[in-house]
């Protein structure tokens, strides 16, 4: 047993995909989010600013005495994941390997699309993570560099033009090459989970990544014995870089519940 | 006659409006420019976090001997600029009164259509000095928080069907109202303004922030004695906080010049 908390970072409000999933799996633990909404986005960024931002993150997280952290990023998973890893002394995981495992448990033609940040398609991790579980598949990658400014504006809902409009751009020659199964390679993406369903069609798995990662954790806490045992169930306490007014109430929103009094602000730049 | 250069700011590649005018009307001024690519954009974040960049801009831009400053962004000429006026010893000149002047000059129904970030559009600052300017002016304010992602992201060619979808959106409330003048209150948007234009219509007067507060800088060096002479020409050295691939390129292709050798990376973080 161990009570102490798990720290899941991401560039804006994307991780709380991995948050969501990891209240539903392990409801005794407490998490420590921190939420780069002063820099979002990441994808965009060259490696080394990316690199760079997630030492921060992490810096910050390891403020609080944590058993174990968990890159909700796409893009940092990555890009930085090695170099994070070797660095900490506690566990850090990351989303790709979970992602990459669901897929190629998934595939049924062994055709499957991989969207992302332009800094994880450049990076070619799910690529080499998907051929090492299953070699012989065809991975069909495209960046999606709009879909993050879009979900932090608030813009992924069924039925808004804008959203529909690109995802139909991104998501086209996915289609037509006949993939069975979508990784989505980016945490901000399951916010986008109705529109890009409705695009691809029922007959499509989607991969959620934060989910897939989330899973991992759980099983790596309990093989190690780490789990937490609270009776009156775990907390979830919030940081972001900004005062980002949307933050609170999409965050809340999303996760089913009210973090609004959990937020704190901070200056990542001092880390 | 005063050879120090000009520094000009922006969050990313908008500043470079400015530029080019700049560099058309004072062909002999050395200028130097920074845009913050590794944290644009700036017109989503909260007032306190924009005054904080802005004034790291500004600290950079002040490691070179300059004769003036020039805050080619939207977002920080309408939360930021008394800040810096106040606490720097060289003028420092932004783009809303000059764009106000020009909106106002240019108007002949008194109803004029302004757009801008979110954080441009919440200060008021372009509202209240057009209202200064022309007393009884109907001005109709649309935030436009995509343009400037879309725009970093090389989405603002006519016939990009995410622009137009985008643009559309945004504007209908202004066409509907009749407004005969549209303040571009981001030096990001005349990268769009083919696609503006189309949609308004050519009856519709654009003033392009930039361009009016890069003239509004040469009546004031020109007032005050403080040309440059050069025979040779100036120069322009750009500096970014990314190693962005595109900036060089997206800045050649719009200022009509090749940039690849005089752009410089910097650790904005450290000013």
């Amino acid at each position: 047993m161990d009570n102490r908390p798990i720290g899941v970072f991401d560039s804006g409000l994307g991780g709380l995909t991995a948050v969501r999933e990891l209240c539903r799996l392990l409801p005794e633990e407490d998490i420590v989010y921190f939420g780069d909404t002063g820099r979002v986005p990441y994808g965009s960024r060259s490696r080394e600013t990316i690199v760079k931002y997630a030492r921060q993150d992490v810096a910050f997280l390891r403020t609080f005495d944590l058993k174990a952290i968990v890159i909700a990023c796409g893009t940092v998973s990555t890009t930085a994941l090695d170099t994070l890893a070797a660095e900490n002394p506690i566990p850090v995981l990351g989303v790709v390997v979970p992602a990459a495992k669901a897929a190629a448990e998934a595939t049924h033609n062994g055709t499957i699309g991989l969207i992302g940040t332009q800094a994880s398609i450049r990076s070619g991790a799910y690529e080499r993570c998907i051929q090492t579980q299953r070699p012989g598949t065809v991975v069909l990658a495209q960046p999606c560099p709009l879909f993050v400014p879009l979900v932090e504006n608030g813009r992924f809902h069924r039925g808004d033009v804008v959203i529909e409009t690109v995802a139909a751009e991104y998501l086209q020659p996915l289609k037509q090459a006949g993939v069975d199964t979508l990784v989505l390679g980016c945490t901000h993406y399951p916010l986008l989970e109705e529109v890009i369903s409705d695009y691809m069609g029922p007959e499509v798995t989607l991969i959620n990544a934060g989910a897939a990662g989330a899973r991992a954790v759980a099983d790596r806490l309990r093989e190690t014995d780490a789990l937490a045992s609270r009776k009156e169930g775990g907390s979830c306490r919030c940081f972001v870089s900004d005062r980002q007014e949307d933050f609170a109430r999409i965050a809340s929103t999303f996760l089913g519940w009210d973090v609004s009094g959990a937020v704190g602000q901070i200056d990542i730049s001092r880390y």
